[in-house]
Protein backbone atom coordinates (compact mmCIF):
# COMPACT_ATOMS: atom_id res chain seq x y z
CA UNK A 1 0.00 0.00 0.00
CA UNK A 2 1.51 3.08 -0.98
CA UNK A 3 2.62 5.44 2.09
CA UNK A 4 0.11 8.20 1.26
CA UNK A 5 -3.18 6.38 1.95
CA UNK A 6 -4.38 6.75 4.97
CA UNK A 7 -4.36 4.00 7.42
CA UNK A 8 -6.51 2.52 9.86
CA UNK A 9 -7.57 -0.01 12.17
CA UNK A 10 -9.90 -2.71 9.91
CA UNK A 11 -8.65 -1.62 6.72
CA UNK A 12 -7.37 -4.20 3.86
CA UNK A 13 -4.58 -2.49 2.49
CA UNK A 14 -4.62 -4.85 -0.89
CA UNK A 15 -7.98 -5.32 -2.25
CA UNK A 16 -8.70 -8.05 -3.86
CA UNK A 17 -8.35 -8.59 -7.60
CA UNK A 18 -12.38 -9.88 -8.18
CA UNK A 19 -13.32 -6.66 -6.81
CA UNK A 20 -11.29 -4.56 -9.16
CA UNK A 21 -13.83 -3.70 -11.78
CA UNK A 22 -16.28 -2.87 -8.69
CA UNK A 23 -17.63 0.63 -9.01
CA UNK A 24 -19.93 2.72 -7.10
CA UNK A 25 -22.72 3.36 -8.79
CA UNK A 26 -25.47 5.47 -6.95
CA UNK A 27 -27.39 6.36 -3.83
CA UNK A 28 -30.99 5.43 -3.51
CA UNK A 29 -33.68 7.61 -1.76
CA UNK A 30 -37.35 7.25 -1.68
CA UNK A 31 -39.29 10.34 -2.41
CA UNK A 32 -42.54 11.61 -2.48
CA UNK A 33 -42.81 13.77 -6.00
CA UNK A 34 -41.28 13.48 -8.38
CA UNK A 35 -42.01 16.63 -10.12
CA UNK A 36 -40.55 18.56 -7.29
CA UNK A 37 -37.37 16.06 -7.20
CA UNK A 38 -36.94 16.53 -10.56
CA UNK A 39 -36.98 20.35 -10.81
CA UNK A 40 -34.63 20.39 -7.44
CA UNK A 41 -31.88 17.58 -8.62
CA UNK A 42 -31.48 19.02 -12.45
CA UNK A 43 -32.90 22.75 -11.76
CA UNK A 44 -31.06 23.92 -8.85
CA UNK A 45 -28.02 21.62 -8.64
CA UNK A 46 -27.62 20.68 -12.46
CA UNK A 47 -28.23 16.87 -12.74
CA UNK A 48 -29.24 15.18 -15.55
CA UNK A 49 -31.80 12.55 -15.68
CA UNK A 50 -29.58 9.63 -17.24
CA UNK A 51 -32.51 6.86 -16.88
CA UNK A 52 -36.16 6.74 -15.84
CA UNK A 53 -37.62 2.73 -15.63
CA UNK A 54 -41.42 2.38 -14.85
CA UNK A 55 -42.30 -0.76 -13.12
CA UNK A 56 -45.92 -0.87 -13.80
CA UNK A 57 -46.87 -4.32 -12.02
CA UNK A 58 -45.51 -3.20 -8.77
CA UNK A 59 -46.22 0.26 -9.42
CA UNK A 60 -43.41 2.44 -9.14
CA UNK A 61 -40.85 4.79 -10.81
CA UNK A 62 -37.24 4.78 -10.47
CA UNK A 63 -35.36 8.50 -11.47
CA UNK A 64 -31.15 7.71 -12.02
CA UNK A 65 -29.57 11.36 -11.68
CA UNK A 66 -26.27 12.40 -12.10
CA UNK A 67 -23.50 15.01 -13.68
CA UNK A 68 -22.25 14.61 -17.22
CA UNK A 69 -18.65 15.56 -18.01
CA UNK A 70 -18.24 18.41 -19.86
CA UNK A 71 -19.51 17.68 -23.03
CA UNK A 72 -20.15 14.35 -22.31
CA UNK A 73 -23.70 14.23 -23.65
CA UNK A 74 -22.41 12.22 -26.00
CA UNK A 75 -21.49 9.18 -23.76
CA UNK A 76 -24.77 8.61 -23.30
CA UNK A 77 -26.23 5.68 -25.76
CA UNK A 78 -29.54 6.66 -27.42
CA UNK A 79 -30.17 2.72 -27.80
CA UNK A 80 -32.35 2.24 -24.48
CA UNK A 81 -31.13 -1.05 -23.38
CA UNK A 82 -27.41 0.45 -23.92
CA UNK A 83 -28.43 3.17 -21.95
CA UNK A 84 -29.83 0.87 -19.10
CA UNK A 85 -26.08 -0.81 -19.25
CA UNK A 86 -25.07 2.51 -19.11
CA UNK A 87 -26.59 3.91 -16.87
CA UNK A 88 -25.64 1.07 -14.05
CA UNK A 89 -22.10 0.82 -15.16
CA UNK A 90 -21.16 4.31 -14.58
CA UNK A 91 -20.49 6.37 -11.04
CA UNK A 92 -21.97 8.82 -8.83
CA UNK A 93 -25.88 8.65 -9.57
CA UNK A 94 -28.26 9.24 -7.41
CA UNK A 95 -31.33 7.13 -7.59
CA UNK A 96 -34.64 8.37 -6.36
CA UNK A 97 -37.42 5.60 -6.00
CA UNK A 98 -41.08 6.96 -6.43
CA UNK A 99 -44.03 4.63 -5.20
CA UNK A 100 -46.56 6.05 -7.47
CA UNK A 101 -50.00 7.43 -5.40
CA UNK A 102 -47.21 9.07 -2.69
CA UNK A 103 -47.45 12.62 -4.12
CA UNK A 104 -51.19 12.38 -3.15
CA UNK A 105 -51.08 11.26 0.21
CA UNK A 106 -51.03 13.72 2.49
CA UNK A 107 -49.50 11.84 5.43
CA UNK A 108 -46.66 10.44 3.59
CA UNK A 109 -43.57 11.97 4.34
CA UNK A 110 -39.60 10.31 4.46
CA UNK A 111 -36.78 10.00 7.33
CA UNK A 112 -34.08 11.97 5.94
CA UNK A 113 -31.79 10.61 8.55
CA UNK A 114 -30.65 13.48 10.90
CA UNK A 115 -33.71 13.20 13.38
CA UNK A 116 -33.72 10.41 15.88
CA UNK A 117 -33.23 7.27 14.78
CA UNK A 118 -30.48 8.52 12.58
CA UNK A 119 -28.38 6.79 10.12
CA UNK A 120 -27.85 8.63 6.76
CA UNK A 121 -26.45 12.03 6.39
CA UNK A 122 -26.67 13.12 3.08
CA UNK A 123 -25.24 13.71 -0.54
CA UNK A 124 -21.77 15.96 -0.29
CA UNK A 125 -22.22 18.33 -3.73
CA UNK A 126 -18.50 19.52 -5.08
CA UNK A 127 -18.80 22.98 -6.34
CA UNK A 128 -16.15 25.26 -7.76
CA UNK A 129 -17.64 28.53 -5.48
CA UNK A 130 -19.20 27.90 -2.44
CA UNK A 131 -20.34 30.77 -2.02
CA UNK A 132 -21.48 31.84 -5.65
CA UNK A 133 -23.27 28.28 -5.75
CA UNK A 134 -25.10 29.55 -2.29
CA UNK A 135 -26.33 32.98 -3.77
CA UNK A 136 -27.86 30.68 -6.37
CA UNK A 137 -29.57 28.69 -4.39
CA UNK A 138 -30.75 31.50 -2.59
CA UNK A 139 -32.34 32.78 -5.31
CA UNK A 140 -34.38 29.76 -6.66
CA UNK A 141 -36.06 29.36 -2.87
CA UNK A 142 -34.09 25.90 -1.96
CA UNK A 143 -34.32 26.19 1.71
CA UNK A 144 -31.10 25.79 3.99
CA UNK A 145 -30.13 23.52 6.61
CA UNK A 146 -26.82 25.57 7.40
CA UNK A 147 -25.06 28.43 5.63
CA UNK A 148 -21.61 28.73 4.89
CA UNK A 149 -20.66 30.57 7.81
CA UNK A 150 -23.09 28.90 10.76
CA UNK A 151 -21.35 26.66 13.25
CA UNK A 152 -17.91 25.22 12.97
CA UNK A 153 -17.77 23.81 9.79
CA UNK A 154 -17.09 27.27 7.76
CA UNK A 155 -17.49 27.42 4.17
CA UNK A 156 -19.52 24.24 4.48
CA UNK A 157 -23.50 24.61 3.36
CA UNK A 158 -26.36 22.14 3.75
CA UNK A 159 -29.37 22.67 1.35
CA UNK A 160 -32.54 20.59 2.04
CA UNK A 161 -34.10 18.93 -1.08
CA UNK A 162 -38.00 18.28 -1.30
CA UNK A 163 -38.57 15.68 1.45
CA UNK A 164 -35.90 17.04 3.55
CA UNK A 165 -33.08 14.97 2.72
CA UNK A 166 -30.02 16.72 3.10
CA UNK A 167 -27.41 18.16 0.74
CA UNK A 168 -23.89 19.40 1.49
CA UNK A 169 -22.70 22.23 -0.63
CA UNK A 170 -18.50 22.30 -0.67
CA UNK A 171 -15.58 23.72 -2.70
CA UNK A 172 -12.63 21.19 -2.76
CA UNK A 173 -9.71 23.55 -2.47
CA UNK A 174 -11.21 25.48 0.73
CA UNK A 175 -10.70 22.67 2.69
CA UNK A 176 -7.12 21.36 2.61
CA UNK A 177 -6.41 22.22 6.28
CA UNK A 178 -10.35 20.46 7.24
CA UNK A 179 -9.69 17.91 9.95
CA UNK A 180 -5.90 18.40 10.51
CA UNK A 181 -4.11 19.25 14.05
CA UNK B 1 -31.89 18.35 -24.87
CA UNK B 2 -30.72 15.16 -26.55
CA UNK B 3 -33.10 12.77 -27.37
CA UNK B 4 -31.73 9.84 -26.24
CA UNK B 5 -32.30 11.60 -22.73
CA UNK B 6 -35.31 10.70 -20.87
CA UNK B 7 -37.40 13.01 -19.94
CA UNK B 8 -40.22 13.71 -17.33
CA UNK B 9 -41.97 16.60 -15.38
CA UNK B 10 -40.55 18.77 -13.53
CA UNK B 11 -36.95 18.07 -15.61
CA UNK B 12 -34.56 21.15 -16.15
CA UNK B 13 -33.74 20.09 -19.49
CA UNK B 14 -30.87 22.96 -19.91
CA UNK B 15 -28.67 22.86 -16.67
CA UNK B 16 -27.35 26.30 -15.82
CA UNK B 17 -23.81 26.99 -16.89
CA UNK B 18 -22.78 27.82 -13.10
CA UNK B 19 -23.71 24.08 -12.37
CA UNK B 20 -21.27 22.72 -15.12
CA UNK B 21 -18.76 21.53 -12.86
CA UNK B 22 -20.64 20.82 -9.76
CA UNK B 23 -19.95 16.74 -8.96
CA UNK B 24 -21.40 14.26 -6.85
CA UNK B 25 -18.55 13.67 -4.18
CA UNK B 26 -20.01 11.32 -1.87
CA UNK B 27 -22.39 9.77 0.57
CA UNK B 28 -22.73 10.08 4.00
CA UNK B 29 -23.66 7.45 6.48
CA UNK B 30 -22.80 7.01 10.61
CA UNK B 31 -21.09 3.88 11.53
CA UNK B 32 -20.84 2.38 14.88
CA UNK B 33 -17.74 1.17 14.75
CA UNK B 34 -15.06 2.17 12.22
CA UNK B 35 -12.91 -0.69 12.54
CA UNK B 36 -15.89 -3.43 11.53
CA UNK B 37 -16.93 -0.60 8.78
CA UNK B 38 -13.24 -0.05 7.13
CA UNK B 39 -13.01 -3.85 6.93
CA UNK B 40 -16.72 -4.49 5.03
CA UNK B 41 -15.81 -1.74 2.80
CA UNK B 42 -12.02 -2.67 1.98
CA UNK B 43 -11.27 -6.12 2.33
CA UNK B 44 -15.52 -7.14 1.21
CA UNK B 45 -16.52 -4.38 -1.31
CA UNK B 46 -12.70 -3.56 -2.52
CA UNK B 47 -12.88 0.42 -1.76
CA UNK B 48 -9.70 2.26 -0.75
CA UNK B 49 -9.27 4.40 2.12
CA UNK B 50 -8.77 7.63 0.23
CA UNK B 51 -9.01 9.96 3.27
CA UNK B 52 -9.41 10.00 6.75
CA UNK B 53 -9.53 13.19 8.49
CA UNK B 54 -9.69 13.66 12.39
CA UNK B 55 -11.87 15.98 14.46
CA UNK B 56 -10.41 16.16 18.25
CA UNK B 57 -12.62 19.29 19.30
CA UNK B 58 -15.85 17.99 18.31
CA UNK B 59 -14.87 14.20 19.23
CA UNK B 60 -15.96 12.60 15.65
CA UNK B 61 -13.46 10.92 12.23
CA UNK B 62 -15.23 10.85 8.64
CA UNK B 63 -13.46 8.19 6.23
CA UNK B 64 -14.01 8.97 2.76
CA UNK B 65 -13.78 5.15 0.37
CA UNK B 66 -13.87 4.92 -2.93
CA UNK B 67 -12.39 2.91 -5.68
CA UNK B 68 -9.40 3.54 -7.81
CA UNK B 69 -9.25 3.55 -11.70
CA UNK B 70 -7.33 0.87 -12.32
CA UNK B 71 -3.87 1.69 -11.81
CA UNK B 72 -4.35 4.82 -10.27
CA UNK B 73 -3.15 4.81 -7.45
CA UNK B 74 -0.85 7.69 -8.65
CA UNK B 75 -3.79 10.03 -9.15
CA UNK B 76 -3.63 10.10 -5.50
CA UNK B 77 -1.04 13.12 -4.00
CA UNK B 78 0.80 12.44 -1.36
CA UNK B 79 0.84 15.77 0.11
CA UNK B 80 -1.91 15.56 3.14
CA UNK B 81 -3.29 19.22 1.68
CA UNK B 82 -3.25 18.28 -1.89
CA UNK B 83 -5.02 14.84 -0.97
CA UNK B 84 -7.86 16.47 1.16
CA UNK B 85 -8.59 18.51 -2.01
CA UNK B 86 -8.39 15.58 -4.51
CA UNK B 87 -10.57 13.95 -2.36
CA UNK B 88 -13.38 16.80 -2.16
CA UNK B 89 -12.81 16.79 -5.96
CA UNK B 90 -13.33 13.33 -6.98
CA UNK B 91 -16.83 11.57 -7.74
CA UNK B 92 -18.18 8.12 -5.85
CA UNK B 93 -17.05 8.41 -2.43
CA UNK B 94 -18.68 7.11 0.80
CA UNK B 95 -17.86 9.09 3.70
CA UNK B 96 -18.46 7.15 7.12
CA UNK B 97 -18.56 9.32 10.09
CA UNK B 98 -17.64 7.87 13.29
CA UNK B 99 -18.54 10.09 17.03
CA UNK B 100 -15.44 8.34 19.33
CA UNK B 101 -17.08 6.00 22.06
CA UNK B 102 -19.88 4.76 19.72
CA UNK B 103 -18.30 1.46 19.32
CA UNK B 104 -18.30 0.81 23.12
CA UNK B 105 -22.27 1.98 24.02
CA UNK B 106 -24.38 -1.19 23.98
CA UNK B 107 -27.22 0.83 22.79
CA UNK B 108 -26.04 2.61 20.19
CA UNK B 109 -27.71 1.61 16.93
CA UNK B 110 -27.97 3.28 13.57
CA UNK B 111 -31.29 3.42 11.27
CA UNK B 112 -30.65 1.73 8.03
CA UNK B 113 -33.30 3.67 6.08
CA UNK B 114 -35.70 0.37 5.24
CA UNK B 115 -38.03 -0.47 8.29
CA UNK B 116 -40.20 3.01 9.27
CA UNK B 117 -39.49 5.69 9.41
CA UNK B 118 -38.14 4.98 5.81
CA UNK B 119 -36.00 7.44 3.56
CA UNK B 120 -32.49 6.18 2.65
CA UNK B 121 -32.16 3.44 0.76
CA UNK B 122 -28.43 1.67 0.20
CA UNK B 123 -26.09 1.95 -1.65
CA UNK B 124 -25.57 0.59 -5.05
CA UNK B 125 -22.25 -1.08 -6.48
CA UNK B 126 -21.82 -2.32 -9.90
CA UNK B 127 -19.75 -5.62 -10.04
CA UNK B 128 -18.76 -7.31 -13.40
CA UNK B 129 -20.01 -10.71 -12.75
CA UNK B 130 -23.00 -10.59 -9.85
CA UNK B 131 -23.14 -14.74 -9.31
CA UNK B 132 -19.23 -14.79 -8.67
CA UNK B 133 -19.52 -11.78 -6.76
CA UNK B 134 -22.18 -13.47 -4.27
CA UNK B 135 -20.16 -16.17 -4.06
CA UNK B 136 -17.30 -14.50 -3.03
CA UNK B 137 -19.68 -12.55 -0.34
CA UNK B 138 -20.86 -15.68 1.05
CA UNK B 139 -17.43 -17.04 1.88
CA UNK B 140 -16.43 -14.08 3.39
CA UNK B 141 -19.63 -14.20 5.58
CA UNK B 142 -21.04 -10.91 4.80
CA UNK B 143 -25.13 -11.43 5.62
CA UNK B 144 -27.57 -11.20 2.48
CA UNK B 145 -30.58 -9.02 2.77
CA UNK B 146 -31.66 -10.57 -0.37
CA UNK B 147 -29.84 -13.13 -2.60
CA UNK B 148 -30.22 -12.38 -6.75
CA UNK B 149 -32.55 -15.45 -7.29
CA UNK B 150 -34.63 -14.26 -4.33
CA UNK B 151 -37.86 -11.61 -4.93
CA UNK B 152 -39.10 -10.60 -7.85
CA UNK B 153 -36.22 -8.66 -8.93
CA UNK B 154 -33.73 -11.15 -10.21
CA UNK B 155 -29.76 -11.10 -10.40
CA UNK B 156 -29.73 -8.01 -7.93
CA UNK B 157 -28.72 -9.25 -4.47
CA UNK B 158 -28.75 -6.87 -1.38
CA UNK B 159 -26.21 -7.61 1.35
CA UNK B 160 -25.89 -6.14 4.64
CA UNK B 161 -22.82 -3.67 6.23
CA UNK B 162 -21.87 -3.58 9.88
CA UNK B 163 -24.25 -1.41 10.99
CA UNK B 164 -27.13 -3.03 8.20
CA UNK B 165 -27.27 -0.22 5.44
CA UNK B 166 -27.93 -2.39 2.64
CA UNK B 167 -25.66 -2.21 -0.43
CA UNK B 168 -26.83 -3.52 -3.93
CA UNK B 169 -24.70 -5.69 -6.15
CA UNK B 170 -25.78 -5.78 -9.28
CA UNK B 171 -24.02 -6.72 -13.19
CA UNK B 172 -24.44 -3.93 -15.44
CA UNK B 173 -25.34 -5.28 -19.04
CA UNK B 174 -27.43 -8.03 -17.26
CA UNK B 175 -29.93 -5.28 -16.43
CA UNK B 176 -30.96 -4.12 -20.48
CA UNK B 177 -34.73 -5.28 -19.93
CA UNK B 178 -35.36 -3.83 -16.71
CA UNK B 179 -38.06 -1.65 -16.28
CA UNK B 180 -39.42 -1.70 -19.83
CA UNK B 181 -42.73 -2.83 -20.61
Amino acid sequence: MPQHFDDAPGLCHEPDAETQQYRLNHTMVRIKDPEKSLDFYTRALGMRLIRKLDFEDMQFTLYFLGYLPEGGESEVPSDPAARTTYNFGREALIELTHNWGDEKDPDKQFHNGNEEPKGYGHIGVAVPDVESACQRMETLGVPFQKRPNDGNMKGIAFVRDPDGYWVELFQPDSLAKMGRA
